[in-house]
């Protein structure tokens, strides 16, 4: 019963946060422009808010509110660098999904953003979603030290870029051909979805001007839930139906690319997820009650696949 | 005489920091990973550096570098920031060429990435690159004041964002349709490729400390020359053949967009031209002989086209 109330409670704090994340994505994106801007690229700022707000857990801007809440942080600082997170997040989607890529339809149960307007204006808005990241971190309205904001600036291009979640997407492209063996599967991705897990955790850590141990901690948790998610995902997409899942569902198979799931079958996956949730809840001891919800958060997480 | 003499010393001196821009590339591209990256994405990282590698003028890293110069400042952080120019400028590039942009074969003479490789892996390519210019300039190594680089990256990203770039190219792709009047083919041009000039000069500035007159003052150039650059691009584009522009001719007549070209003639364009040169380096007066290269390379901008 009190495992049922927590869980409760933490679903109840994630839609706030998601509805808090909304607002803030709502409000950059209006006020997005260059000073001096002449023209409003209209058609592209509405695929833009098509591709990022009405939709999502908003999980990986949450890990950043909830690490950063620790340290008792400005609220605002965090809630703009997890609304940049999330805009590059939504980006990799749009780009995933296209035609040349995952050739998907659906996205959240709506058409997916060169579906809903067309190839060339999903291409742009995703690249324009990326850079608008950078903007929103670097800017003096995100109200942190400049040493701090350069720190995450930097940390969120690794996160996103070649060495992580970009590198990763194509090490994934070729998986099909190349058939990384269990390691290479790993490590694909923990690049590939773990990084900017790992990356929400840090940020948060950073806003909250975390000492290098907590730091080191938090990354660590962020580590451990990222590749908790990849496990559930997989999980996910080789036991759900399209209608359960908001999009295609055995894709992984279909495309010939191995996941845990395949190589251990589903039981010896659920068995790491749960080892993975002890692990993650049990770098947060040091935190206390105060890491409550982020201990739930790891178990929502692993749980989405049960 | 005197001409030729100086028009000499300036394409020695753009070759000359081309080859600086171009190690520079090719050490970071080197060196990019993630602390901790565990597989490394090759073939990504290939089309990356097709993508970027053994080609250009490299003007706008020029122009950051020139105009740092003025102030004497620290030619390691310049080059970087330079680098991470070039990097945004390429990856526009890469993404514009793709079939569902302009659908380019060849770009500066060789394959495009896309043709060259793959879609998908042109796509991430771009995205890489955009991703990465951040890291650069973001990074320690960047020897700079934390105040300065995240001031260089909040600046890089309103220049390539949809205030800037991405917004200008959404512009462009919707100029055939909408067609817009003169005032729309300024506006559209100053965002699409002026934004990224302007920041080149205006980096320079940053990067050499200057004063807000000065910075000002070097903004007004850049944006003079981004602007005589279009137009030097459009005439190029009016009339020359794909063997001397090393990439397809005529195609904006042929897309039936419309250019300050096709709205006014090409004397009247020259005319501009050359009042254009005349209005940017006037605005290096102040800066004496040591500005000898960027007047140069204003002219050089806009002799393009004769």
């Amino acid at each position: 019963m009190e495992q049922l109330i927590e869980t409760e409670d933490f679903e109840t704090a994630l839609a706030r946060r998601a509805r808090e994340v909304e607002a803030t994505l709502d409000r950059l994106l209006g006020s997005a422009s260059l000073e001096g801007e002449i023209a409003r690229p209209d058609e592209l700022m509405r695929a833009i808010r098509h591709g990022v707000l009405g939709g999502g857990k908003r999980l990986r801007p949450f890990l950043v509110l909830e690490t950063a809440a620790l340290f008792d942080a400005d609220d605002n600082a965090a809630l703009r660098v997890a609304a940049a997170l999330e805009c590059i997040h939504c980006y990799s989607l749009i780009h995933d999904d296209l035609p040349a890529m995952d050739d998907d339809d659906l996205r959240r149960g709506r058409p997916t953003v060169h579906r809903a307007f067309d190839e060339a204006t999903a291409i742009l808005a995703g690249d324009g979603l990326l850079t608008f990241a950078f903007d929103i971190v670097a800017d003096d309205a995100t109200d942190l030290p400049a040493a701090t904001r350069v720190r995450l600036v930097s940390a969120m291009a690794r996160a996103a870029g070649v060495g992580g979640m970009v590198g990763g997407q194509a090490l994934d492209l070729q998986a099909a051909r190349i058939k990384p063996d269990e390691a290479g599967v790993v490590m694909l991705q923990a690049m590939k979805t773990g990084a900017l897990i790992r990356f929400a955790c840090e940020a948060g850590a950073a806003i909250g001007d975390a000492s290098p141990g907590e730091r080191e901690r938090l990354s660590e948790f962020g580590q451990a839930i990222g590749l908790a998610f990849q496990l559930a995902d997989d999980l996910l997409d080789a036991t759900s139906s399209a209608a359960t899942l908001g999009k295609a569902a055995g894709k992984d198979a279909d495309a010939g690319k191995a996941t845990l799931v395949s190589l251990h079958g589903v039981e010896w996956t659920r068995r790491q997820l749960a080892g993975l949730v002890d692990q993650a809840t049990a770098l947060l001891d040091p935190f206390g009650a105060r890491a409550g919800l982020l201990r739930e958060a790891a178990r929502f997480v692993a749980m989405r696949s049960f």
